[in-house]
């Protein structure tokens, strides 16, 4: 296969769906998400087949647990799949939404208008449940979307494809509005993220060294998620129950997702008194505590904690601790050592949760709650296409006014300008 | 001079000060922009020194007028140079506001802060009151600023910028809020369009091939302005009177600035019609008239226009004219030709103009209006500081708004995610 001209004719496709999809209607893109969902449904069966034909060849390939893990599409991993694409479908439209439109000295008027972005470049490991889940936000958002799934998945991505471009169809709409890159040639990767003229922006779901590579190569604007080193900070004026509280769900309920937090900081002031209930809460649910020197005087059982390891996403049962001697140390850890994600202070007192609030400088910054809430389903977004750590357009849980953009529009009478 | 070392410095005193002037209150950063405008005002014979001096080297090297002409300061220019930084002082204060703050079923309150982008490049040409615009922006909007003029203006930039950190250090602020790059090698430009780690985005000034070169080589995102070939479209339904004002206005109220139109359509039921006194006008103006085989039959003045006409923009006394068939042909060739810049409908047909203000993927689209309106000042932000032609993070005229963020604050009282 010809990359080059292969991704230009994707490309080319993917513009002029752009347009038909952007002027699209919202009844036409729900009927089309509603036909999708059904069509997921109808042919489970045959999702299955094409998925275990991913997974034999994975596994002939001597691919780890975990990933063949995520490549696993189940009957109900399916049927999720087709709820999660009604779920967008019953969202609002954001495209033609028109804001802050007000008369201006000279006659006009001035306002916002939300619109697609046009072409969104995703590209994406294992999880084939992530070829539906985007095309349906793409969709809905009125872009086009180019997916590149991972190879070991292809089969699978190439199936749930053939429904999405059905469902496109029976609505009247472009099936190029949904493409799936047929090959597993990795130079196609390399033209999809430095096609400017046709991708307007590339959204990278995957693991650090994906995402750092596309980085340093790419020439399209990229919508990124970084890691995800989130910290619980407890103030001189914590309330003890929501410390511990807090705490145990940040740190313990998942340990492998983003928002799981990875570092505690104490202020010095009530170290002796937060510290050990915390701990004993971590160790009996088999939580591996690195602390600082004072951490370990107050917890026997704390391991002396590395700088390296205040930086570190550990996606596992270990966290590290730090003694701090308040909120202004605390900030400033934060934002020296944190990965701007997501970071929430435990705290009665007002100065001090409002000043976190400003100054920390992440995309999501929490009073009293637990970081685990930094999704886009707990924000209200409906669905999310992932997670920013970027500041540029669009910051933490993205969801459909992520996959958007305002253009401004001006209503005149004859007005010109003097 | 070591240029890696100087420009780690500077990232690194810019990051630090980014800290500082992000939590600086409104009233701190206004009496800071008070303090530069009266230092200008006081100090307009020095700057008229420095500025001598940079134009003396100039005109010893050799440079073309049109450089010079923007190279050179003013008693006047540097008089509403002072006023700029006053009516930006004068702007609310964009940083902390708090929107859409709603309860979710958990219990939590998820809204959106708006907080500062960090630091701010800019990398500009000629023109020394962008040091002062600039940095007014940037401190308003709660940023830090890195600041690279063009080395013609270097002496220039150096005694503006001298009283910038004057100012700030007057207010209680970092003077590093705002740095000027103070060598000429190129090297340094290469630097801070890569330093990803202390530069969050980088704001280009300049002209096309300074553009290209920056898009080409940046690791940084940019909010870039690339052409401004903007359309007039007379639709079926234009008024007359309208439509010839509009023209003149868009035309040739001034040739040299991007939101000029340099292209007319004009729909073919009217063309006869419509298109004999708009040429007219625009050749008793001087306007050299560049039609398709129509609008030579119409016009017997006009050349004949080449494909590549329809995508240039003229910056002159030149403008390009096609008969279309109607609102269609319009709309795609906009879509195809233009550059995204700013686009007008003159019609009198809701239809036509809502379908034109929906389906023109522009920056700014306009209704019955000059697109000479497309500017920050006529669009009530006050200041601008730049015009984006991208359509991430922000589209059109930028100003405090578009140098700033939201990030996501949570608001809790203890939940826990279940």
């Amino acid at each position: 296969m010809d990359i080059e001209s292969y991704m230009q004719t994707v490309g080319r496709q993917a513009r002029a769906a752009s347009r038909a999809i952007a002027r699209a209607d919202s009844n036409a893109k729900d009927q089309a998400l509603r036909a999708i969902a059904a069509a997921i449904r109808r042919e489970a069966p045959a999702l299955l087949a094409a998925n275990r034909e991913d997974l034999a060849a994975a596994r002939a390939a001597g691919l780890e647990p975990a990933m063949l893990d995520r490549l696993t599409l189940s009957e109900k991993g399916i049927a999720a799949m087709a709820e999660g694409v009604e779920q967008v479908a019953a969202l609002a439209d954001p495209v033609g939404e028109i804001s802050d439109l007000k008369f201006r000295p000279s006659g006009i008027q001035v306002g916002k208008m939300r619109v697609p972005l046009g072409v969104i470049g995703i590209i994406y490991e294992a999880r084939p449940n992530v070829t539906a889940d985007a095309a349906a936000l793409c969709l809905k958002s009125g872009n086009a979307a180019i997916l590149r799934g991972g190879s070991e998945a292809i089969r699978s991505n190439r199936a749930i494809a053939a429904l999405v471009q059905e469902g496109l169809a029976s609505a009247g709409l472009p099936a190029d509005a949904v493409q799936v890159i047929d090959t597993t040639d990795r130079a196609a990767v390399g033209r999809l993220i430095t096609m400017r003229e046709y991708v307007d922006v590339i959204v990278p779901r995957g693991g650090k060294g994906l995402i750092a590579r596309l980085l340093a190569e790419s020439r399209v604007p990229m919508i990124q998620h970084l890691d995800g080193n989130c910290h619980v900070y407890l103030d001189d004026d914590a309330d003890a129950e929501k410390a511990l509280r807090i705490v145990e769900n940040a740190k313990t309920q998942r340990y492998g997702t983003c928002n799981t937090t990875e570092s505690l900081l104490v202020a010095r002031s009530r170290a002796a008194e937060l510290l050990p209930p915390v701990a004993a809460m971590l160790l009996a649910k088999g939580v591996e505590i690195r602390g600082c020197a004072e951490t370990q005087a107050l917890v026997k059982e704390a391991k002396a904690a590395s700088d390296e390891d205040f930086r570190t996403e550990f996606l596992a049962p270990i966290i590290a601790v730090k003694v701090v001697a308040g909120l202004d140390e605390a900030i400033a850890h934060i934002n020296d050592y944190g990965s701007h994600h997501t970071d929430a202070i435990v705290s009665e007192n007002y100065g001090a949760t409002m000043r976190f609030l400003r100054e920390v400088d992440s995309a999501s910054v929490m009073i009293n709650a637990s970081t685990r809430f930094a999704d886009g389903f707990e924000y209200g977004l409906g669905a999310e296409i992932g997670i920013s750590t970027d500041k540029i357009h669009a910051r933490g849980p993205v969801g459909l006014e992520g996959l958007t953009s305002q253009k401004w529009i001006v209503l005149g009478n004859g007005q010109v300008r003097a």
